[in-house]
C-alpha cells in the first residue's frame, strides 16, 4: 500500500491546485466580519435610524437652497443652447463662441452660494456640487461636440456644395423639421418603425429636446444621436428601482451603525498623535468604508444609471469595465467610471493630443483635471481647503507607474492586489484626515 | 463614441470574469486580521514567551512520568514481536496469538498511569496518549499484516512444497541472513548497488531491525519491504528542520498572544449565559483557531514526517492529499490525514467489507472507531469524560450526508466552503466547551 511519491506542497509534486483555499477566504471573511457586526451590536446597540435622512431633509431649511441652486443650473444650459444656436446661424463668430462658452461655464459654479451660508448641510452641498460638475462636463461636451459638427459642416458645404445654408435653415421652422431631415428622403422614413432610429444631423440637433435628453441621459459626452433601446423593459426597471430602495437604505445604516462610532472614537487618538490607535481606528475604518464604497459602485454604476438609462431608452450601458481585475491603477481609472472615463477621453486627452502634447503629459494633464474636480467635491462642501483629495489624485500618478511595473516584473496578481490596497488604504486616510479637521474647526473642544 | 451593449453585472453581457474580488478577499483578510492583532497588542501588550514550554518541562516534576511512559511502551513492542516469532515458529496457534496480541493491546493504554496523578499537565499527558494510540496502531497493523503473510507463506509451502518449512528457517541464525534471502540468486544480489532494494519475505521479515524501522517511519501501515530513497537530501532536510524550529515558535506565539486572552474572556459569559457574547467570543476564537490548526497541519503533515521519512530514506511521501479542494466531508477525512486513512482503509474498512458488512455500516464503523480515538486524546489528558470529541466525530456522519448532496445538488464550491465552515467552526465550539469545564472543575470559584 506504499509508493514512491512526494508530498503535495514539495515542488517536486508540480502540484499547484490551491483553489479550495480561495473558498477558505470567503468563508473567513464572512466570519470575521460576522464577528465584527456582533460585537458592533454588543457595544453600540441598534443605531440604525432609516428615516433619519428624511427628516433631515425635512427640517432643516439649509437644504432648501440646494434645491434652488440645482434647479438653477437649468439658466446655464439654457445659454449654453443659445450660444450654439447663435453660432449655428453664424450670428457670432467661432472665437465669440468660445469665449462665451467659456464665461458660462467659469460662472456655473455653486461654490460661492454655498460658501456664503456656512451651515448649510455637508450631504445636500456635496448633491448640488455634484449636480454642477455634471452639468459642467455635459455642457463642456455639448459646446465642444457642437464645434467638430459645425467644422465637419462648413466643410461639406464648401465641399459638396450644399444648397442652403444653416443660417435658411434655422430661420424656417427647425423644430417642426427636427426629427425628418430634409435630407433623408420621405420614402425611407415610412419604412422606419421607430422613429428614434433616425439619424440626426447638424444642425438639426440644436433643439431643446435633443439637449433635454443629452441633460437627462446617463453620459457625460454628446452626440446628436444615441443608441436607443426598443422599448422599456418593465420587469428590468423594476429589479432596478427596488435595488435603488434597498441599497440607499443599506448605505444609510452602515454608515449609522458601522461608521459613525469607529470615527467618533477616532478624533482622540488622532488628537493626541497616538500613532498604534490612529493605525487600528485607520484599518477598522478601512473594511466597512471599502464595503460602503464597493456598494455605492453597485448602487450608482449599475442601479442608479441602468435604471435612468431604462427610461430614457439608452441602449449604451457601459458604465463600468471589469475595473475588480485591473492590474494596474491606469487601468482602474480607465474602467470603474466609464460616463466620466470617455469624457476625459474625448474632451481632454484626444484634444490635447490632436495639438502635439506628449502621451504621458496628456495622461498627467487628465489625472490632474481628476484631482482638481475630486478636491472641489470635497472641499466645497466641508468648506476646507486642505488639498489633500487633490493630492491623493496626483499619487495615483507614481502608482500607477509602480503596478504596472509591478504587472510586469511580478505577476499581474500582485498588480491587481496593490490595486485592491490602495482603494481599501486610500480612502480611509483621506477621510480620517477630513473628519478630523472638520471636527477641529466645528468645534472648539474636544470631548 | 456610443454603441448599445450592456453592463457587465447584468446576466445579458455574459461576463463572469470576477477574480479580481478573490484577491480582494485575500486584502481584506490581511487588513482585517493586521487589525484584530494591533488591537489584541495595544490591549494586551506581548504575551509571547518563547522559552516558556521549556521551563514548564524542566521545572513542572509531573512532566517526567510521560516520559517515562512513552519509553515504557517499548515493552509492548517487545511483546507483540516475540508473539510474532512465537507463531512464525508455530510455537503457538494462530487463535492464541490474536488472543495474546489483544491482551497486549489492551494493556498498552497509559490512562490509569495518568489518572492517579491528577496533576499531570495536559500537553505532556496529551503527548504520551498520542504516543501509545500510534503504538497501538502500528502493532495492530503489525500483527494483522504478518498474520496476512503468514497465511500466504502457508499457503505457498503447501502448493509449492517448499521445503524447508518456517520453523527450520527461523532456528538457524535469521539476523544474519536477514537481508540475503535464500529464495534470491546470489549473483542477482551482486548487481543490486542499493541493498535496501532487496525485498525481504516472511519470515526473514521478523526482525528487530525491521520492527525498529517500522516503528519509527512515518506511516501506520506495516509492510516487510517499503519503498526507500537513496540517501539523505541534506538541504531539504535543512529546510524541513528549519520549519520546523519557526513553526514550532509561531504556534506556540499564536497561541499566547492570541487564544489565551480570547479563552480567558470566555469563561464568564458561558457562566452567566450570554448567548451572544458567546457566540461572538465563538467566531473571535475561530478564526486564531483555525489559523493555528492550518500552520500546525503544515508543521505535522508537512515538515515533520517529511523531516522524519528523509532521515529514514523513506519514499512515500503522500502523508496528504488535497483536502483543501475537499467538496464533501469524507473527501476531506479521507485526505488530510492520510496515514490514519490508510490504517483505516487497510485494517479496519477492507476487512469489515470482506467478511460481508455492508459499505455504508462499514464507513461508519472507520468513523465511530476515529471518534473513539478523537475522545480518547481529549478526554484522558483533561480527566473529563464529556464524549464531546465522540460526538462531534458522530456529527460528521450526517454532515457529509449533507456535504455530499450540496455537492451533486448545487455547485462543488459551495460543499467545499460548508466543508470549511465546518472546521472553522466546529473546532472552537468543542475547544470551548472544554476549556469552560476544565476551568469549572479545576476552580470553584470564577473571577
Amino acid at each position: 500500500c506504499h509508493s514512491a511519491r512526494p508530498s503535495l506542497f514539495s515542488t517536486a509534486s508540480g502540484f499547484d491546485d490551491y483553489r479550495g483555499f480561495l473558498n477558505l477566504c470567503v468563508v473567513l471573511l464572512v466570519i470575521s466580519n460576522a464577528r465584527v457586526f456582533l460585537e458592533n451590536i454588543l457595544k453600540y446597540g441598534i443605531l440604525v435610524d432609516p428615516l433619519q435622512w428624511l427628516s433631515a431633509v425635512l427640517y432643516n431649511p439649509y437644504q432648501w437652497p440646494n434645491l434652488l441652486l440645482v434647479l438653477g443650473s437649468s439658466v446655464f444650459i439654457f445659454i449654453a443652447f443659445h450660444i450654439e444656436r447663435f453660432l449655428a446661424r453664424n450670428y457670432i463668430t467661432a472665437n465669440t463662441g468660445v469665449t462665451l462658452h467659456t464665461l458660462n461655464l467659469l460662472v456655473a459654479k455653486p461654490h460661492d452660494k454655498i460658501n456664503k451660508k456656512l451651515y448649510v448641510i455637508t450631504v445636500g452641498s456635496l448633491f448640488s456640487c455634484s449636480v454642477y460638475v455634471v452639468v459642467f462636463l455635459k455642457l463642456w461636451s455639448y459646446a465642444q461636440t457642437n464645434k467638430w459638427y459645425r467644422e465637419g459642416y462648413t466643410k461639406a458645404l464648401s465641399k459638396r456644395r450644399i444648397h442652403r445654408t444653416s443660417k435658411e435653415f434655422l430661420s424656417r421652422g427647425l423644430l417642426t423639421k427636427l426629427l425628418f431631415p430634409v435630407s433623408m428622403p420621405s420614402s425611407q422614413l415610412k419604412g422606419l418603425r421607430d422613429r428614434s432610429k433616425v439619424m440626426i444631423q447638424y444642425p438639426y440637433n440644436l433643439s431643446y429636446r435633443n439637449l433635454l435628453y443629452f441633460m437627462a441621459a446617463p453620459t457625460l459626452c454628446y452626440e446628436a444621436n444615441y443608441p436607443r433601446t426598443s422599448g422599456i423593459n418593465k420587469s428590468y426597471l423594476m429589479r432596478r428601482a427596488l435595488e435603488i430602495l434597498f441599497l440607499f437604505q443599506l448605505e444609510l445604516a452602515l454608515i449609522q451603525q458601522w461608521v459613525v462610532p469607529v470615527l467618533q472614537k477616532a478624533i482622540l487618538p488622532i488628537h493626541n498623535y497616538e500613532g498604534y490607535t490612529i493605525m487600528e481606528r485607520l484599518l477598522k475604518l478601512s473594511v466597512p468604508n471599502h464595503f460602503i464604497w464597493l456598494v455605492f459602485f453597485y448602487f450608482f454604476f449599475h442601479s442608479v444609471l441602468n435604471a435612468l438609462a431604462e427610461v430614457m431608452k439608452f441602449a449604451d450601458r457601459e458604465f463600468y469595465r471589469d475595473w475588480w481585475n485591473a492590474e494596474t491603477i491606469v487601468y482602474f481609472w480607465q474602467a470603474w467610471n466609464i460616463p466620466v472615463h470617455k469624457w476625459c477621453v474625448r474632451h481632454c486627452y484626444k484634444p490635447l493630443l490632436s495639438i502635439g502634447c506628449p502621451k504621458f503629459a496628456a495622461q498627467v494633464s487628465v489625472f490632474l483635471l481628476s484631482a482638481f474636480f475630486h478636491e472641489y467635491l470635497v472641499s466645497i462642501p466641508l468648506h476646507m481647503f486642505k488639498a489633500w483629495a487633490f493630492f491623493g489624485m496626483t499619487m495615483q500618478i507614481p502608482l500607477s507607474v509602480f503596478t504596472s511595473w509591478v504587472s510586469k516584473r511580478f505577476s499581474s496578481n500582485y498588480g491587481n492586489m496593490i490595486v485592491w490596497m490602495s482603494l481599501i488604504l486610500g480612502q480611509p486616510v483621506a477621510i480620517l484626515a477630513y473628519v478630523y479637521h472638520y471636527y477641529v474647526t466645528s468645534y472648539t473642544t474636544i470631548a
